[in-house]
């Protein structure tokens, strides 16, 4: 990695009153989330009132936690492109993004049978529990289900909604449109790459490596920077560049959370340690031991990893076994080699300066070894 | 009911080459359906072959059956509007409707655990299957759940897609737009109160006919017929006039479901004879059973009403029950004066002359006693 860039110190009052920082924007996409939340509770409730709950339970899962990644790029998007710093336009725009992102996670939590998320329950756990308290009749887990399949449906609906109503000239908001629907199509596809790809138990580093191509290079760089870019009015070479880019970014990004998601401290994850190692994740760090590993590696490999019950020692062993084959330390020079490369591209891009010195410091920031 | 108006036997020549009959716009959706996902297929195949299943899977669950309820109410609120009859664009923008229909459908099985949805295996169930024959890892159960979650999520993502793509002015499409997402909306919002009320094992009727209200009344009349009157520029007047027509008409259409769900020919229903019964559903006609049951029979209904494993004799059981305590004739009463109502507030209306009669058509044909 080339240059390490500290993020301001939190609470130092900025210079500037527009947003420079990734913890102020992130500030400014979730008081956007909230005032639309508000506005929706508002429709949702006098629809019937025993819609509460599901408002109650859709604002929280959408304000508590979260980086707002996807909005932030949105946001240096449109800076990349020429947009002025302080438009309350592009930031209610850009949070849109996070609906969609946590309706994708609450189904993808039903469809990995994740019991928590960013460290509370899991939706469909919270009203599987709700469901029992009330002493209701039939299954909490089926309850829990279908409520959640809902709340992740409203949530999707809700991502285009945000950018129609976000207040900048229809004629930018058009071309932006067409692109949230793609992103829509994109994000579906990559849930259901991946959901195969598990199923099938890995095997294929080509392959988990589409699924992180759309599951992440796509749909948390590439997408958001273009979104933002293009309601800034961007020509080709703008987004262009924003692909350029977001591609060897993504792939880093993608690979330090697969390395979280099994050595990751579960106070910063969010997720019980080893989760990604009961679900069987294929991902290019298991694809890799798998490749470098000895036949009684394999063995071991095989039996322990996607099983449901695995244990802390279990969990042990297998990360001894990602770190003997080499596989850790290769995806760690991977991770270095894509940062730097999208570093370098950033370099050569049209994009104005403080989006480049902004969207470098997001680079860093987070592809940036924590443990 | 006051008439009864046949539709012209299919296969005959219409004599005017617009859309004029129920089945002619069907197949008119249909076809417009076909088109639209012929090219998300080549989309999402571009992104993976391996999408081809799920491209395929969604055409049979879109394009396979269905009445195009929606859809053809849409372009009858285009013609009560005085838009011409034969555009193209807004039966593309109709068609839209059935794509978050279907989505809402394919959730609503994976909700309900439905096995088959119009006399084929519902796509939780195909998919699930799929795991089955291709010897995936893991639960084909849990597969199928989230294959098919993707897949709901797909269509509903689309509907926008098909509207937006419609061709018609953008001065129009910005109302429906707005409108669309109001639809959405109230969908899921009726889907969260039908789980609800199902959990709660019924017991209000004020509340099942809420349910009635969001799932049937405005979803399936009200909101198509005013997209399709707002994409030909109607005013105030008609748009309330579709309110005015739609609330007695989505009652009716409901009630008739409810009694098809217990009395309907599976062939016709495509769904096992007592499936309503099985699920506990509370509908209306259930409400009033209850409400005038003795207490034997009382005691009998909370007996076998919602039992998963209920088996024919069960169902006729519940059949006497609901016939012995009036229930059905009180719903067939019901079901005759809220057409009666729809058919009158029709005449008021400041709809064209087309409009009104097939309107009135469409009223008595989806209402009158099939069995």
């Amino acid at each position: 990695m080339t240059t390490v860039l500290a993020t301001p110190p939190p609470g130092r009052p900025a210079a500037n009153p527009a947003p420079t920082g990734i913890e102020d924007l992130a500030g400014r996409a979730t008081r956007a989330l909230g005032e639309f939340l508000d506005q929706q509770a508002l429709l949702l409730t006098a629809l019937s009132p025993d819609l509460r709950p599901a408002a109650t339970a859709l604002r929280e899962a959408i304000l508590a936690g979260g980086k707002r990644l996807r909005p932030t790029f949105c946001y240096w998007g449109w800076r990349a492109a020429g947009g002025p710093p302080d438009s309350p336009g592009i930031i209610t725009a850009a949070a849109g993004l996070e609906l969609l992102h946590v309706g994708a996670l609450i189904h993808d939590d039903i469809m990995d049978g994740s019991d928590t998320r960013r460290g509370r329950p899991a939706a469909h756990r919270r009203f599987a529990d709700e469901h029992t308290a009330a002493g209701y009749r039939g299954s909490p887990d089926a309850y829990g289900t279908g409520a959640a399949i809902l709340l992740g449906d409203w949530c999707m609906a809700w991502c285009d909604e945000m950018l129609d109503g976000c207040g900048l000239p229809q004629a930018r908001l058009r071309p932006a449109r067409r692109l949230l629907q793609t992103v829509h199509t994109e994000l579906i596809a990559g849930q259901y790459l991946d959901l195969l790809e598990q199923a099938r138990g890995g095997g294929s580093l080509d392959r988990a490596r589409t699924v992180i191509r759309y599951k992440t290079a796509k749909y948390t760089i590439e997408r958001p920077l273009q979104l933002g870019a293009l309601l800034a009015g961007a020509g080709a070479d703008v987004l262009a560049a924003c692909t350029a880019f977001a591609l060897p970014l993504g792939e880093a990004f993608q690979l330090r959370d697969d390395v979280l998601g099994v050595f990751g401290d579960p106070t910063t994850t969010g997720k019980p340690a080893g989760d990604d190692l009961r679900e069987g994740k294929a991902t290019v760090l298991v694809e890799l031991t798998r490749q470098h590993a000895t036949i009684s590696q394999r063995a071991t490999l095989d039996r322990l990893l996607g099983d449901p019950r695995l244990d802390a020692d279990g969990v042990r062993t297998l990360r001894s076994l990602i770190e003997d084959t080499g596989a850790l330390a290769a995806v760690e020079t991977m991770i270095d080699a894509h940062t730097d490369a999208a570093i370098r591209v950033l370099a050569g891009t049209p994009f104005t300066k403080p989006a480049k010195q902004a969207l470098e410091q997001l680079a860093v920031a987070a592809t940036v070894r924590t443990a």
